[in-house]
């Protein structure tokens, strides 16, 4: 017997919990994940027969059939609802005949619109017998409820389906919530995005933060600069993503109620721009000078360094590439990066320093970042977008506009704290990433940090507290890619979910959460997504997918 | 910019290695993983042509065609050497007619016998114009230089398959080559077994050590105790092993060379072996009683301990099983476990105490395990198999037979290598597993530590060496299941893989091994196996199993 870490073997006290709860085979509507603001149930349940069991629109509802996204998600939620009858597998059961209808219905009709940073998702959800009504402002509101509803029907042992008796009033904590996936340090596949989207909307995220370039590859095939792919993607063919590509993971995430928002970091992690800019020499274009020429003494070295910032052109394509992006990319948010920008290259450069002297800046190259970071976030303003950038913009100045979202991701608890402090007391709305960074591995259940997490747990006021518009999961690619990218993810993201949609006093104990979340990632696994163990356990329907 | 662990970004300087790797699209046969013990290849290479390609039998070989090892092995090593053409996607190549054989000798018509502890896996390989040699002892070593040959092959952008003149001679550094699973923390589908069987041959591993039943669950359905399972499982149909189960991932695994070690681990870790023979009360029967009951002061707790060391009808219950267990599993080891044996519930027994006064053991509880663990042991040379027992029966005493194994498992670098030189001291064979507890992650490139274990550094004579037969990674599963398994395991695993394997000097080198190492784990891809990647970068062929 001994410590976790060395041990042949440990069973901690927790899993005793675990057990028990299995063997028992409760079933209840705590189970759903992320725990609604306010529910209450009975004992009284309601049997569900596939056969007889129908979602329709109220007759006072907005929208009705034809609305795209209502209309698929009762397909979706079918299926999941009921994975035996869809599958084949089901048989009839004459037993129950009486018809159950979902009855949906929204306040307004934006079914063909984008979920946004302003769209309400608070619904109602009242379960009685033969029906469930559920009510919102907006069909993204329904869906939440409709993933809602889903977890609560439940399969007993010799395949029947109940829900019980059931009142449900909930929203968001936090408006943002969202998952990064980083498809520069590895290419993941479309179908990778698309599932990785799939299982977000189980969660109740609402946010694809695309970190779609970096430093190692380019695999966005821009319609305006195509050489950035073709030559700064990791193969120009078999790993980019085509204008197609794009589109399909845009309205894929759509009908999930998930909003897509696109990264372009720069002046730093652009190495892999500079191969279809820098690496060609193009008959004096401009636009074969982006990145900085490093030099070594009074020489180029023949690296480049990050963006440059000095050339009139650079501005002139970032905001070509800015305008295209905002045309593909419907959300109101462009993540500009501006993160770990690494000086010596520029500081090596003459006209760089030269620059710097005509500009007043002395030696002090946070100002030439300031500079650059100021001309590209007015790049997104004239495009009428909401500027996202890295904490690093706000650490070195403060001349950004201020609609401007900063995003913490650095530092140990104490730390994102004082930045959570600084930023919203200098009036600025923030992002929370820091404590959520989930590609960081470790032995054990990490989810419980996760989990744990108190976002609005800084010296503030009450105003500064609403400037926290929510948090987000990174899954940064430097280890992860399509192998590997569902295991780590989930359940371990679902941690952060529930932080992220819950009421804090209602999910302050992390042991109540646990049987919650073995439950959940059973779940999971029922619908397909790879999630991994929390502990030592079984769930009744095992991964299969080996 | 910062540390790794805490980084929004960090790119290490040995990336560029890989990338140049890429970049010149190399192919050399350096690239055989683990690495052969002498090989030399030349720029001379023959093209292949799926349609003109065929295996034979040399016609000095002591097995002909019906030697079912390698008659299968010639139709699986034809798919994975050409994935296209097997999969349909291959279209004709009439430039390349010319025939190329594979002629396959052996020394011994082993062709249905099981791989075994002195089964040499010796072979030499020679690769020239319209022909491959393989020669080798036995079919065990057949299939390695069938795997090794596999390896040579590439295929060019263009779609030819390729293989270079080349001359290999090649042997195992160490005859036990394991991975340890364990089935009890988490049920694994035998399909996910089957799936780490074949994975294993591609890394040239040669024992499967089955940590079949644990506390948590007993999935082993035993024909002479069906209780065991039929209350020990997690659930008695859906999450047990039948003997047909068992029979095919024994079949499977000799089909490549592999060796199935049971264990079934006691006196400790026997919780699960209660349910079926403790929690139901059988008229008067004796094989109720075979876990300790536990006492709280002066009456029973109503928990149980390990398993009852003073009961003769435990000793009569365990050369039944053991009996029956050595009758399933063909190989000549038989893993009895006997660790982390927990001696409070033995200390608040009283029958077990006065059995302790009775046999004049005092108040020492590790002579009662002794007794215990010798029992077991000579139950199973009466079977005729050897005992492999994990270090704690040797740390608490010596009067085991000679020829028992034992398995160092605890410790940090500096108390494996005195653990070492203790057990080779005393004249026992050992089997080093300590270092690779490959179900411990962390972040970053851990494969490094597992690499650069160097299992002889210990003092000890030559004659000491010897007695060092191998080594075995370890994937407890606390956390993992059909989930992870497979990118927790590879290419980690194959980490150690060539550490066993391959000529200590030649493969001193970490940075040399990581582009090989990146090199074969795209390969395992290419075959199917969910590898995860070392770190950023791509494969020609990416996982698309999502």
């Amino acid at each position: 017997m001994s410590v976790v870490t060395s041990g042949r073997y440990t069973f901690p006290s927790y899993n005793l919990v675990f057990f028990i709860f299995l063997q028992l085979g409760l079933h209840s509507v705590e189970g759903v994940w992320p725990l609604p603001q306010s529910i209450t149930s009975s004992p009284e349940r309601y049997p569900l027969n596939p056969q007889a069991f129908y979602f329709t629109y109220g007759s006072q509802s907005a929208a009705q059939e034809g609305c795209s996204v209502l209309d698929e998600a009762f397909k979706r939620y079918f299926s999941l609802i009921f994975p035996d009858y869809s599958s084949g597998y089901g048989f009839l059961r004459f037993s129950v005949d009486k018809p159950f209808t979902v009855q949906v219905s929204v306040g307004r009709d934006d079914c063909d619109s984008y979920p946004d940073e302003d769209s309400s998702e608070q619904y109602t959800l009242s379960v009685s017998a033969g029906q469930a009504s559920l009510k919102a402002e907006t069909v993204w509101g329904a869906l939440r409820g409709l993933e809602t509803f889903s977890q609560l029907v439940y399969q007993e042992d010799f395949g029947s389906y109940y829900v019980n008796k059931t009142e449900i009033k909930d929203f968001p904590r936090f408006q943002f919530r969202g998952i990064l996936l980083d498809t520069s340090r590895h290419y993941l596949p479309v179908q990778a995005i698309l599932k990785t989207l799939d299982a977000m909307a189980f969660s109740k995220f609402n946010v694809f933060h695309w970190h779609i370039v970096d430093d190692p590859s380019f695999p966005y095939q821009s319609r305006t600069f195509p050489d950035l792919s073709a030559k700064g993607a990791f193969h120009p063919m078999t790993h980019i993503y085509t204008q197609s590509d794009v589109g399909r993971v845009i309205s894929f995430a759509r009908m999930r109620g998930i909003r897509v928002l696109p990264e372009f970091d720069s002046p730093g992690h652009t190495q892999s721009w500079g191969k279809g800019k820098n690496s060609v020499k193009l008959p004096t274009s401009s636009q074969s000078d982006l990145l900085t020429p490093c030099y070594s003494g009074s020489s180029p070295s023949g690296t480049f360094g990050p963006v440059n910032p000095i050339l009139p052109s650079t501005y002139k394509f970032m905001a070509t590439l800015f305008k295209e992006v905002s045309s593909v990319f419907p959300d109101s948010y462009i993540h500009l990066g501006g993160d770990e920008v690494n000086f010596s290259c520029w500081k090596s450069n003459p006209d760089v320093r030269a620059f710097m002297l005509k500009m007043g800046f002395g030696a002090d190259f946070t100002k030439l970042e300031a500079y650059y970071m100021e001309n590209i976030v007015n790049i997104t303003v004239a495009l009428n977008r909401t500027s996202i950038v890295w904490q690093d913009v706000f650490d070195y100045h403060e001349r950004i506009p201020k609609d401007t979202v900063l995003h913490i991701w650095k530092g140990l608890p104490a730390s994102y704290a004082a930045e959570l402090s600084a930023i919203t007391k200098a009036g600025y709305r923030v992002l929370l990433a820091a404590p959520w960074y989930i590609n960081h591995i470790s032995y054990g259940q990490d989810w419980r940090n996760y989990y744990t997490v108190q976002p609005l747990n800084f010296s503030g006021t009450e105003e500064q507290k609403k400037l926290v518009i929510g948090g987000e999961v990174c899954m940064w690619g430097e280890y992860v890619d399509a192998t590997n990218l569902t295991p780590r993810l989930w359940p371990r993201a679902s941690a952060a979910a529930e932080r992220l949609w819950s009421d804090e006093k209602q999910t302050s104990d992390v042991d109540k959460a646990f049987p919650r979340l073995q439950d959940f990632r059973c779940e999971l696994l029922r619908r397909g997504i790879q999630a991994e163990p929390l502990f030592v356990g079984h769930c009744k329907h095992e991964y299969q997918g080996v």
